[in-house]
């Protein structure tokens, strides 16, 4: 893998291929070369032709029209306008000049597709735009809408970011013996500021950046991955970073890599990034309300943003010279993904299997476990401590049903911290259906703290959702999360008069571990009176509110505004295991008795409180297969 | 700890107990706060008043003469000669203006010393330095004379450099989370490149800085630690480097750190000190005239030598900011040293045995195994593997015995490939006494490549040797190292007149493993000649010619300038198991069982293959005691 100029190579082949190709510009755009023409006959071959010339070059290439073809935005937006029959529901138009492409959303898309010639080629002809036509959302997501026109502002230094990381990925690789090696910098034998690298001699890449699950009185610095440690400095070091999954143990501090000098890539899928955003972004918000610090501004996001390139699952990438990243459904959460390093020319393969959820939930297929080659297996063990036993879902919605309607019976009401991602998008649906089938009595569940935000992103992403839920959530009247029981809490007073309000009712609000967050606000509210029960659904990770009130204290001390509090607890805390969004000891063990290829060394790592290692110990002892439980700042030598 | 000015508080404290202290200067001398006086008074107190502030303090203190007060040097000499009685044998005097010393050599210091107070106090009253008479070294040292010479050069630099190593000691280290981490840059699952980094928050620390055993042919890069990966880059970024003993292996690219931008201290004992300067110098001398590649100038070495800091057995020094020093004798080679390492306040202990050997050897005492405090341990392997069996002192002694009648029987010659410092001088040794009680018959025995001159280093600091050899070597006659049966070689054609010459005898050469060197002429020269011997009496590490032929290869293949000869073996090989310096695997297994206090973790380095990793098996198994062989490129955490 010498250098070689990609740019010079490409147009070489379109020459000898297509000696009239009116080409007007060839760019690297991250590890795609992108090339521009003005001859709308290569551009409509544009498929069948970037496949031949990637299998030629070996890099991945996309066809563009010159922009000097396209129609003006404004008037190719009245031209589709007048095209598109009424009884298909235009909703949206919105125009990627980087592809030439316009998406169309409409709400009956069926109408159009079933004459999917007659007007595609209508609009393409008048417009030179390729009409890209889809369901328009069923929920409105305002941070799905935000992102889309911040990503349309930024789009000429986006441009220039792309073309400089193209041009530093086509540098020769340097030479000499190979070595990988994987660095524990947080979320090892624990749970919380997930951080992992892996590097080469030639690459530095580094797989998530969370934070630990704390209150916040805690110094965020605390709560940190340890990126002060020479192999992440300068951060500007680092090649690429990489996100599995929203969840702020994982992408918490993300925005502090940019705030503190990283300015490369940071690949995840598309539902990650929009999660990631919103739940950044309320967790400043939420920290600075509740007089925390803050390690960094919101700006440090959006800086996130512009420097985030979006894959699917199985889609493959170079990200550094030696390495080529490909995602895998992981199960966990919208758009969590297992990670798959391949490194140098088949000398190594890594897979990191971020939270991962082997068997299908209400929301998600379960994750794969099945990859072209996989030397190293990393894999988390939340719940694969030697005392850890497994439930079901249905034992889990057993459990719901049961206190709630056992709390109702003593009027009183239920209260379920959730994170906003994951959980509360099962809960809902377990509840709809449990009020919808007579199991619960009918009454409100209130959901507050960003929680129909993310289900709203969740309804933006129906192909990352299993099928039965995709198909419910197109049909309007089938949609659960639409149902008429669901009802947003979004001031202050409204929280204040529902907490009030003698009704029997249901609360789901963040944060899912009682670190800060409206939860606390009806906690304190409830916790001296037994007729009201608190749930816990989800992970309390060791030193986190939550795991002190479910392990059985009596009551807790909580700092407001610079004074702290006693709360005795009398209200009911129940536990209904089996929701989580991880995979249960037996399921981790059947991932990898099923998995393929068998891996020659699994690393373990998010669990608390020795569990990483009891699951390493299990792993080694059922298959005989080489197992460590790293600490943080520990280095391990894969080859 | 927080900042403190201790320059500031010493004063104070002088200003207190002596207001009339004619204190003319206090400064940093990196650890050491040095404050020079002009009375007299107050200087002949020194030593109870250092102890007493140091105390109060809690630094080390040195009070010296304010230069004015002493009389100029040339003077002085002449005063100095004029008291000294003819009978005592003047031979050298030198002054060490940082401490008003005058170190007095003479052949026959009981002379003075029976009569001490009275020629001191006439020294001391007319010159106002302070004598230190010490007996004349026996053997000329080139090496030894140089360094001195070059040390009075650069007094100035060295006083500013140790001024910047006091102020940077003196700064408060960083509070919050306390770790040790551990990572191996070379000679880890492997003999050659020993390095080693402990760090801390605080601390960078690197112990070693070694090369590989590798021919004149080989880039001297892929000889070289890790030294490239982030954990030591910049090179600047460490803050000091430790050498246990003079073996290229340990020191030969020490200077390279120079090369690259270290500009810190490096600690290490006196003899270490002459011996790696000579290696040094001797490594770069002999690769250029193999036409190999030098990977630094002579210049770097001194370099080194300005950064040096030489501290005795026993000495405690603060390194960094929450690191504290103390070699002990580690009876491999001359000056070799384990390294105690102390963490913080009474936070952690490491020790790093260095190359060991645990037995009395003719040179040197054992090596220690007691020390205040050691949680982790890490400890050589070198002949530590499951094949591995142990051979005592005088079955080496009988072999080599054996080989030497044998081949002089039938008319040949030994050659025996040492390295300089270690084997050699055992080797002469056993050869000496074996001929002088007519063990063996008369011959010459011929010393090639620096021998000679580590024999006088070794003369040199004769407070290093074992009893028997320190009392043998004061008295002329009985200094085995004088006995007429041994020449030096140095030149080329005394070279080849000696492999040509058809007398029997014995030549000791460089290099000890047959990587080039003056050891290849005679092996040139007598390979194809069943009558002459080859005997290996030391470590051949895996990939040196020394291993190859070792173990049976017919004919080896060497480069001369640019062409590669074949020379067919038809010489006698053998090997005298038993005077390695290095511990066999009994006596690591018995320095592990009696050392105090019991490590709570053991770690193994500087073993060929596998060897590391069976042997900390057998440590865990044996002891109980958790045990790890790291590869290179591993980081472990301690704390
Ligand atoms: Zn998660
Ligand atoms: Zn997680
Ligand atoms: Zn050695
Ligand atoms: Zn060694
Ligand atoms: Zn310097």
């Amino acid at each position: 893998m010498g250098f070689r100029d990609y740019l010079a190579e490409t147009r070489q082949i379109f020459d000898r291929l297509y000696p009239d190709n009116k080409i007007t510009e060839i760019d690297y755009e991250g590890p795609t070369i992108v090339v521009y023409t003005k001859d709308p006959e290569l551009f409509a071959k544009r498929d069948d032709l970037a496949r031949q010339i990637a299998q030629e070059i070996r890099r991945r290439i996309a066809i563009r029209p010159d922009p000097s073809i396209l129609t003006a935005e404004d008037q190719a937006r009245a031209e589709i306008e007048k095209i598109i029959p009424k009884e298909a529901g235009l909703e949206d138009i919105y125009f990627e000049g980087d592809t030439g492409e316009v998406v169309i959303e409409v709400d009956e898309p069926s109408i159009i597709t079933a004459r999917n010639t007659e007007y595609v080629q209508e609009i393409k002809a008048r417009t030179q735009w390729s009409p890209r036509i889809v369901r328009a959302p069923p929920m409105y997501s305002h941070t799905v809408k935000e992102i889309r026109e911040y990503m349309r502002d930024i789009k000429q230094e986006r441009k220039e970011f792309l073309h400089n990381l193209g041009v530093k990925l086509s540098g020769p690789p340097l030479v000499g013996e190979t070595w990988v090696r994987l660095t524990a910098l947080g979320g090892h034998s624990e749970v919380g500021r997930s951080a992992t690298l892996v590097s080469t001699k030639n690459s530095k890449v580094l797989i998530d950046c969370g934070m630990m699950n704390v209150g916040p009185d805690a110094d965020p610095w605390d709560a940190a991955p340890y990126l002060y440690v020479p192999e992440v400095q300068p951060l500007s070091s680092i090649d690429a970073v990489i996100l599995t999954h929203a969840h702020l143990d994982h992408s918490g501090l993300l925005p502090l890599l940019f705030k503190y000098g990283y300015d490369g890539p940071v690949y995840m899928t598309q539902p990650t990034r929009d999660l990631a955003v919103l739940l950044q972004d309320d967790y400043i918000k939420v920290a600075r309300m509740e007089g925390g610090k803050v390690p960094y501004e919101s700006k440090y996001i959006r800086e996130e943003l512009k420097h985030t390139i979006t894959l699917r699952y199985g889609e493959t990438t170079d990200i550094t010279r030696d390495m080529r990243l490909t995602f895998y459904n992981a199960g966990h959460i919208l758009g969590s993904a297992s990670v798959h390093l391949h490194i140098g020319d088949g000398l190594y393969n890594v897979v990191l299997s971020g939270d991962v959820k082997f068997e299908k939930t209400w929301l998600f297929n379960p994750a794969n476990n099945k990859f072209p080659r996989a030397e190293t297996f990393m894999t988390e063990s939340t719940y694969g401590g030697r005392d850890d036993y497994s439930f079901t879902r249905e034992e889990a919605t057993e459990t719901l049903v049961d206190v709630i309607n056992r709390t109702h019976d003593r009027g009183g009401s239920v209260l379920i911290p959730v994170f906003a991602v994951g959980r509360s998008q099962e809960v809902m649906i377990v509840l709809e259906d449990a009020m919808r089938n007579g199991r619960i009595p009918q009454m409100n569940v209130y959901l507050d703290g960003m929680i129909m935000e993310a289900t709203a992103i969740h309804a933006a992403y129906p192909e990352y959702l299993n099928k039965e839920l995709r198909e419910a959530i197109m049909v309007r009247k089938e949609n659960p999360f639409l149902s008429q029981i669901f009802k947003k809490v979004e001031t202050r007073e409204q929280r204040e008069d529902i907490a009030e309000d003698p009704e029997s009712k249901v609360v789901l609000a963040t944060s899912g571990m009682m670190n800060g967050g409206p939860v606390m606000e009806y906690f304190k509210a409830w916790a001296g009176n037994p007729k009201h029960t608190l749930v816990f659904v989800g992970y309390q990770a060791d030193g986190t509110m939550g795991k002190r009130i479910q392990s059985g204290a009596k009551e807790v001390t909580i700092s407001e505004g610079g004074k702290t509090v006693t709360y005795q607890i009398n209200m009911d805390v129940e536990t209904a295991e089996g929701f989580s969004g991880h995979s249960t000891k037996k399921q981790l063990l059947a991932y990898i008795a099923t998995m393929q290829p068998k891996p020659k060394k699994i690393l373990v790592n998010h669990g608390d409180n020795g569990k990483t290692a009891e699951f390493a110990r299990l792993v080694r002892q059922r298959f005989n297969i080489e197992s460590y439980a790293l600490k943080n700042l520990e280095t391990i030598r894969l080859l």
